[in-house]
Parts: C-alpha cells; structure tokens; sequence
C-alpha cells in the first residue's frame, strides 16, 4: 500500500475531484486548499500570492514585486512559497497518509518510496465543457483560458523541477479522464495504491 | 470493449511483453514483427529497412539513399516506409481485434474511437536491467543503448506525428513498468479495453 498519493493534472481535467474521491474511497487526507493554508502559515503570505505562485508561472505583480528588490532571505518571492510550500508537503507526507494535488508534490516527495505518482489530463473539448459548466463563461473563450492554465502550468513545473510537465515518464500512471470517465480512473488509482 | 489496442513503449520497458500478454489475455491477434512482414511485403522492401525506416530516426544509410535521389513515387525512402505502414495498419485495423506495438500506430489511427493507445515506460536502471538480460551485453553501456533508442524514437515519433514521443496527452494511460509490474500493467489494460 502507497502512503502518499500526489495527483497533477491539466485544469479542468477533473483531477482535483478524482483525488478527492480516491482520498474518501482510502481514507486518506486530501491536500487541495488546505496545503495553501499551511503554507500562507509556513511563509507568512497571503494565500492569494500562494495559489498563484505555488503552481503558475510568475505573475506580472509578482513580477513588478521581484524587480523592485523585494526579495526574503536573499530568495526571489517565487523560490520562497516554493521552499515553503517544499517544506509543508515534506512534513505532510512524513506524519500522514495523504492525496496531495498540484503544486509539484511529485517533484518535492520523488526521493521517497511509498508515493504514488499520478496525471490526469483530458481531451481539449471535455476540458472546456467542465470549466464552462463548473466556473461558467468568461469573455475569455474556454480553449484560451484553458491554454493560458496549461502554459502557466508548465512554466512553473519546469521552474520548480527542470522536468517537462505532462511527459509520462514524471508519472507511475497517468489518465486520460475524459475517455476513461472519473469514477473508473477512482477505481484505477485507488487499487493500485492498495497493490503496491 | 476496444477493438484495438496500440502500445507504444520505451525500449527494454517490457512494453512488447506486455502488449504480447494483453493480446493473449483477450484474445486478440498481436502485431509486432507480423507488421514489418505486411509491410515489406506491401512496399517490397526489405525487410531490415522496414525495421529501421518504420520506428527509427533516418539511418546513414538511408540517409544517403536520399541524398542520391533514390525516391520513389516522388517520396523520400522514409515517407514511403511511412505510407505503406500506414496503409497495413489501418487495413488491419478494418479486418480484426488486435493490439499493436509501436509504429506510431497510436497516431495513425487516431480517427478511430474503438482504438485504445497505452504508452509503456520505466526507470532507466531497470530498463538496463532487463535489456542486458534479454539482449546481452554489448561493448556500449546499457545506459548509452537505452538513451539512443530514446532519442530515435523520439525524432521518428515527431517526424511522422508533429507530436512529443512520451507525452502523457497522446495516450489514454501510460503506465510505469518498472515500478507497477508487467502483471498489473496486463490486468490494468485488459480490464479498461473490456470497460470501454
């Protein structure tokens, strides 16, 4: 049995929701916007800058922020919720059986044996019917911010890891939950970490 | 339940076992060295370029084929490989229920949605592992054979498809042979062709 069971995935995927299913289905914790939380406790700063600089690529305000110097501990802002957001996955994994999504949890735990590594991606037009049905419409089109999510993504992935982001070789296992269907990849995930 | 089932894999990953036992499992017809035979016999070439041509980047030798202007029908020597595999894949996959490995069957028949596409991938040590089990030892290290088949299959996987030999995106599950075992790997796919 897997202790740990990290989940990446494209956005609107749905494997945010596969991982909470498998963390249920295990009984298991489920790190999402908890792990936020622990590391806006862990650096000191807002969960806003967290959520965008844990898991996209350098924002223009965070941007403006690193040129005017306003670096900690000698670090740029980025590196700092990455050390932090390192740190709190480690004491995470350390103390309990967990499902951790997003934020390089892969990466940060990949010296470690008892994890289960795992990508959800999906087809470009399920993806789309997801956010519209789940965030509803913006004036951006579905495909753009969809495209706009998977760029920042990988930018920030091979920031944190220097690996290319969504390549099979990152992962134990990865899905393609649009064809396969989310209860079905649940059932996958979740009997392989009780195999292994 | 998918009619076919392409597996495309790094070598020495056990990906062809794999693909062998599926077919076995369900029944079906398995196409690995039977397509290079179809092949030849379709384009009357020899059998050793068809080997080359069909999953490796241009040889030298084929290489210089070209460079003295041996085409045929207008197309490079690779083009045409590439043509009458595609031709022999997508007959084959009208007539019957099959799994086949490799030759970027994945891409060729991707208007198809009866096709199940698996990718089958391993830790470098383990994949040295096995290759110097099955293959011997040769005067380059197994880590050297690996990286150049890697790199072959990579830039023949991009000529013929556009697309990045490995991503997670091209395939509806990769599977990590190394870490899961061949067993699982055959009862992962077996069980998700017979759902879908």
């Amino acid at each position: 049995m897997k202790k740990i069971i990290t989940i990446s995935r494209e956005f609107g995927s749905g494997g945010r929701t596969i991982g909470r299913m498998v963390a249920e289905k295990l009984g298991m914790s489920f790190y999402d916007k908890e792990l936020i939380e622990k590391v806006a406790e862990e650096s000191g700063l807002s969960k806003k800058y967290i959520e965008e600089g844990g898991e996209y690529a350098p924002s223009k305000s965070r941007f403006a922020y690193s040129f005017i110097g306003r670096n900690i501990d000698g670090m740029s802002l980025d590196d700092y919720i990455f050390m932090a957001q390192r740190k709190v996955i480690l004491e995470i994994a350390e103390k309990e059986s967990c499902v951790i999504v997003g934020r390089c949890a892969d990466y940060i735990l990949r010296n470690r044996d008892d994890v289960l590594n795992v990508f959800i991606h999906s087809d470009m037009e399920k993806r789309a019917e997801r956010i519209v049905k789940l965030y509803g419409e913006t004036d951006k089109s579905p495909e753009k911010r969809l495209k706009e999510k998977d760029k920042k993504r990988s930018i920030n992935y091979k920031y944190c890891t220097d690996r290319v982001w969504g390549m099979s070789q990152n992962y134990h296992i990865s899905l393609n939950s649009g064809a396969i269907g989310l209860d079905t990849c649940v059932d996958i995930i979740a009997d392989l970490a009780k195999k292994l």
